[in-house]
């Protein structure tokens, strides 16, 4: 199932919220389309929503750039468009880390000269969108290397994952469910277990669906069961996706993430999270400062139009939670495993990849 | 909004599961009908099962006295319904608590020849039904008094409370929700969280409509947001109703209660159970040997029809949970507040209710 496809002149994404049971394609010929294709879920993801995010960059040049204005004003234009598009979710810094990539190949591409008209600008964003495209692929595959070294010797594992980090997540074969994946070749996993993760069900309708097609074991629980299934026995590890890690190794991913964390911990359950180097924010320390995007009441209380509860009570509705560095075992890169002092690998990442 | 009503010759029971967008009721004439209704949820709540059992004797008895057969006959037959309707559901105890009570009474005046036909064995079982009803109701508020003590001197207070422990759970005014209702009569209480409780989302459906109803302060949130709530501050207590306690303190109750008990003892949040005598199993000493239901698979890939999930992958779908005595603060009962050691302090409430 391909989630995201660039097709010159559209960005063709596979509308995530009709699954399982729709297989829905939407074609953007519009970035605002893109943007409310993040916005609603449609395409989502922390890598995911980076590389629509990229495309999307595509459609706001060529948009900005179409009117007779001279081209410095076209290029104000455009970056306004990036700046709206990159402002479409707050938690996930890979949508921001991919508009800003972007943008500064940009920005060092107008001071030299290199771009002076409107055609230009759209190749050079065209280019840099594949590549972050085609990288993703090859990160999730670096990492589903990595993370299979923390399972050598080990067989009929039995893991446990949330929402989905998979193929759905990712522009290639996902960062939670890549290790997954690659364990399964391996010949070492059992099962699967997969929370659904409410409020949109992103476990049962999207990481059920993916591990199915691949003739994965899995086995779905509600959200509130992983506490069960790891007082019987049926846990061996948990994996998880994330949306943004600190400089200290604190982890913003999806609501339930740091329940389960704890819930390992107390069970003596080793609790890993896989994340390529996008998702790391050097310029934060503290996982209190990650924003929180909160959602809308109506994702809670309102089921596919079903009504669930009263309307107008109160409603919690963040969309992601913050799991402190302590509780996490080990951090799962495309530049292999990060282990604490997270302080220290993390810094040693960084000085990897900014090289 | 009653939930239970005997109204000679029918049991009303308020359909639950239509909640909270239809108010719709079912007439039972027949014991099965309450027998369908207690395994598919209509009534539910282990002491409301306690009390529609009770009622549901009283057909069974009607259809068992009403052939021409000779008494004793008639008398097997309504042993063998009773014996059907108590296994309908397998890991409350109220049920066959109940069933049990009315039992042991109708055997001893058989014994006594106090009753000799089928008019007095009706007559019989209707007071003691009607008997169970009303002791509930007193139950419940002197549960609410007995939990108000755990609180003196503090004020607003927010709690979280899991699944319906509440009016719609008893004949009453409810086991946890009766001791919030008391909190916020004397004015202590701030607000309730309700974690919504999937599968079925009687904390959405029932505690959400039961509290919103009454005036009470309620924020809903999905089950795997109550640890957020907990890491934030947001929560200075947990309440919850029990299924089956043992006497080392154990406590089944709806699934995903023992991972609440767990994030409370990390966040350092005290943990109460709330539940009158009935739901104690003086015969089981272990949480591990409480019989743990097991239930369809649709309840979790099927949501009112909108499918959520591939039908075909495998389901976990536990019921209930145990929840180990180390991780309970206090258990509220009618006879007062239990704290550990639990063996003693319930040794003692046994020794208080078969006297």
């Amino acid at each position: 199932m391909i989630n995201i496809e660039w097709k010159q002149p559209e960005l063709i994404l596979l509308d995530q919220t009709k699954l399982p049971t729709d297989i829905h394609y939407i074609r953007c010929t519009d970035w605002r389309q893109v943007a409310e294709a993040i916005k609603m879920l449609r395409v989502r993801g922390a890598p995911a929503i980076g590389v629509a995010a990229g495309y999307g960059l595509i459609l706001a040049a060529t948009e900005a750039t179409q009117s007779n204005h001279p081209f410095s004003e076209q290029l104000s234009q455009f970056y306004e468009f990036a700046e709206e598009l990159k402002e479409t979710r707050p938690t996930a810094i890979n949508l921001a880390w991919a508009v800003d990539r972007v943008l500064t190949l940009v920005k060092a591409s107008i001071s030299d000269n290199a771009i002076t008209n409107g055609e230009a600008l759209i190749n050079l964003i065209t280019k840099e969108a594949e590549e972050i495209h085609r990288e993703d692929i090859a990160l999730n595959h670096a990492m589903a290397k990595a993370g299979a070294t923390l399972f050598e010797g080990q067989s009929n594992i039995r893991m446990l994952t949330h929402c989905n980090a998979g193929a759905l997540a990712t522009g290639g074969l996902g960062t939670a469910l890549g290790v997954i994946r690659e364990l399964h070749a391996n010949g070492q996993l059992e099962r699967v277990y997969a929370d659904e993760t409410r409020p949109l069900l992103q476990g049962a309708r999207l990481t059920a669906l993916e591990l199915h097609e691949d003739g994965i074991p899995v086995t779905l629980q509600t959200d509130n069961m992983a506490a069960y299934a790891m007082q019987q026995g049926l846990i061996d590890a948990i994996i998880v996706g994330a949306d943004r890690i600190t400089t200290k190794g604190d982890v913003a991913n999806k609501i339930g993430t740091y329940g389960l964390a704890v819930l390992a911990k107390h069970h003596n359950i080793p609790f890993y999270v896989a994340a390529p180097y996008s998702t790391f924010d050097f310029t934060l320390q503290d996982g209190k400062d990650i924003p929180i995007e909160m959602r809308m009441a109506e994702e809670v209380w309102n089921f596919h139009g079903i009504q669930t509860a009263p309307s107008d009570i109160g409603i919690l509705n963040p969309a992601f939670d913050v799991t402190p560095h302590e509780l996490v075992t080990a951090i799962i890169t495309e530049q292999g495993v990060l282990k604490p002092d997270y302080e220290a690998s993390i810094a040693e990442l960084q000085s990897k990849v900014q090289k």
